[in-house]
């Protein structure tokens, strides 16, 4: 029954804004959280972590049934664009966006909101992050249906993931009074954005019960955003404005190279959401949604066994082993953990990490180390 | 000075009993407790386990300057013999007595005591494991001279360690009254031999002080123990008495293949020492020694940094890691640890091995279930 609502509700929007619905894929970034397995030349999006799809491959899955391919955008990078179209050649060639370097989110949703507004004048999009996982698609459709809803009142609208936990990981957001609109969703407006926290502060927002993660997916028209981007960051509305003019024209790459690099270096959340008017938020509970951030954060997201483990492409012999994760690109190999608990293994070919799970963000200083060390083979 | 006392009993006796002192090297045992590393093929006195010699190398360079290549015997089985003959080319081939199948150290014992006196009528032995470390070699030549001082007496010696915490692994030896023959080193009767005990027996028997662990390394002449395992053991008595005489001529394999196979198993320590009437120790601390019996014992044997922690063989970038060991195969793999304590990882080609090291007697259920899951390509 509520299965079917909840389909009722897509295939209405479907049928109600079929042509102006459009999805804009943020896929340019590196991170290192998930080194050894994540590397310069193959960043998170572009690896299948958690099961035989990459990220981005799933993100494109997920939008099945709800955006057709031809209204699917990709915001990528250079190094990566070759790559995605191979992964994901249903989505038109047109519809990759290549920046020339990467100037932040900002940036990405101002050119993505001006080249849609370019080629539609009533587009409404929604920006999704090419790298985060959620199991549930069924009630991901739905949020989306509710959120354009939102939007269509003139909201620049943001999900947000009622938290399960005190993280520091994770930036957060602060709703206020509740809107009513006959929304198929509890809407509220957005209040405050808040950096990730230390974990006393994680402790307290949790506490309050009025702060959600920030998922870094939004709603909103194409002009919308825009009028918001001309009134608080103009050197970036000019910029876009002329970019998107010449984006279907020979001229990109000239208007690319001479406007982007100069862009500053800015996101959605802080550039543009912290200071907007109509701001409104969507906490959603039990989407069974990651950021796929760290290792450990694969112990939530992947199905562990009756001890918690979890073999991830690996041939596991786990003794007195609890709540670990072996991650291995060699199932032929053999692991065996003995008296091991909260640990995470993940081993490719040439490094091999051992990590306590509660410490998986040390990642990045051994990858600053590495750096630093000039030891570039294992970036 | 002390070492110049030292240094001179070892002179003293190799002067004056250079021709009757013979070492035998018991090397043909198995073991799976160093399991991935030792496997079925490459038992654990053959590998380089600790440095670039192997444990049955060190053995044998640990005998130099007190027993000359001739006078040293090895005791091992058909598979390891002419892998034992490459590693130490010293030692005359004439010297290795190959066992047709392994029969326990009893046998081993009265094989290589009966062909030692047959070939010389006044030999004195130290019967030596092949497979442990002994960080003071200087020590253990003083020993081995004080040793076949008081076995010249007509004892049958067995070195004792002095234990440093409540071991599980090993046996135990029970002194009785001091003995008192002007020997360079304190010498007590043996009262009684103790398998590995629990955890709390342990305890109780370091408490009372008397106690020493059972090294396996027995010093005696020839002829006592022959006539000790004549009473005691009058089967393998017959058997070796016949081999021994056969030994040097074409009839040995004949010999061997009818009496060999029908020997019972049996220890030197529960067959021979226990109810044997003459048996002294000589109780020694700081030998440095072990019997590499488990991953855990390498933390003991090998010298860690500062954090307690042992790279053999290995790139290990160690944070916030303690008392833990990688031992790897393969230098160029890089290994990172972030907040792990007390482990070991074991790292070769096919297999990984993570062990809490407080565990790692558990390896042995590891190398069972892996038989009995037929997967022996690992074994």
């Amino acid at each position: 029954m509520w299965r079917c609502v909840r389909y009722n509700l897509a295939i209405w929007w479907m049928m109600n804004n079929f042509k102006h619905t459009y999805a804009v894929i943020m896929a340019g970034g590196g991170g290192t959280r998930l080194w050894p397995v994540s590397r310069k030349e193959r960043p998170k999006q572009l690896l299948p972590l958690l099961d035989d799809k990459t990220l981005f491959q799933s993100t494109v899955t997920r939008l099945e049934n709800f955006f057709p391919p031809e209204r699917i955008l990709v915001v990528t990078v250079t190094e990566q664009a070759s790559e995605m179209q191979k992964q994901a050649p249903e989505i038109p060639l047109e519809n990759y966006l290549i920046e020339p370097a990467p100037r932040g989110t900002a940036s990405v949703v101002g050119l993505a909101a001006a080249v849609l507004k370019h080629r539609d004048p009533d587009a409404m999009m929604s920006v999704l992050p090419s790298d985060h996982f959620i199991r549930n698609r069924d009630l991901f459709h739905y949020l989306m249906g509710a959120a354009f809803q939102v939007a269509e009142k003139g909201y620049l609208v943001t999900l947000g993931i009622t938290p399960t936990y005190p993280s520091t990981a994770y930036g957060y957001i602060q709703q206020g009074e509740a809107l009513d609109g006959e929304f198929k969703y509890p809407v509220y407006t957005a209040k405050r954005f808040i950096e990730k926290p230390d974990e006393k502060t994680a402790q307290q927002l949790l506490r309050t019960g009025d702060h959600s993660w920030n998922s870094g997916m939004f709603i909103w028209r194409a002009n919308d955003i825009l009028t918001e981007i001309e009134k608080q960051m103009p050197q970036l509305s000019d910029a876009v404005s002329q970019i998107s003019e010449a984006w279907d024209t020979p001229r990109r790459v000239e208007m690319l190279d001479s406007l982007w690099n100069e862009l500053k270096n800015e996101t959605v959340d802080f550039g543009i959401m912290e200071n907007a008017d109509m701001v409104a938020v969507l906490p959603a509970g039990g989407l069974g949604w990651s950021d796929v951030g760290s290792w450990d954060s694969l112990l939530e997201v992947l199905l562990p066994d009756m001890n918690g483990n979890i073999a991830q492409n690996a041939q596991h012999l786990a003794i007195d082993t609890h709540n670990s994760l072996v991650y291995s690109n060699d199932i032929q190999r053999l692991v065996v953990t003995i008296g091991v608990d909260d640990m995470v293994l993940v081993d490719t070919g040439d490094v091999l990490l051992v990590c306590k799970s509660d410490q998986a963000q040390k990642v990045r200083d051994v990858v600053t180390h590495l750096k630093k060390h000039r030891q570039e083979k294992y970036l």
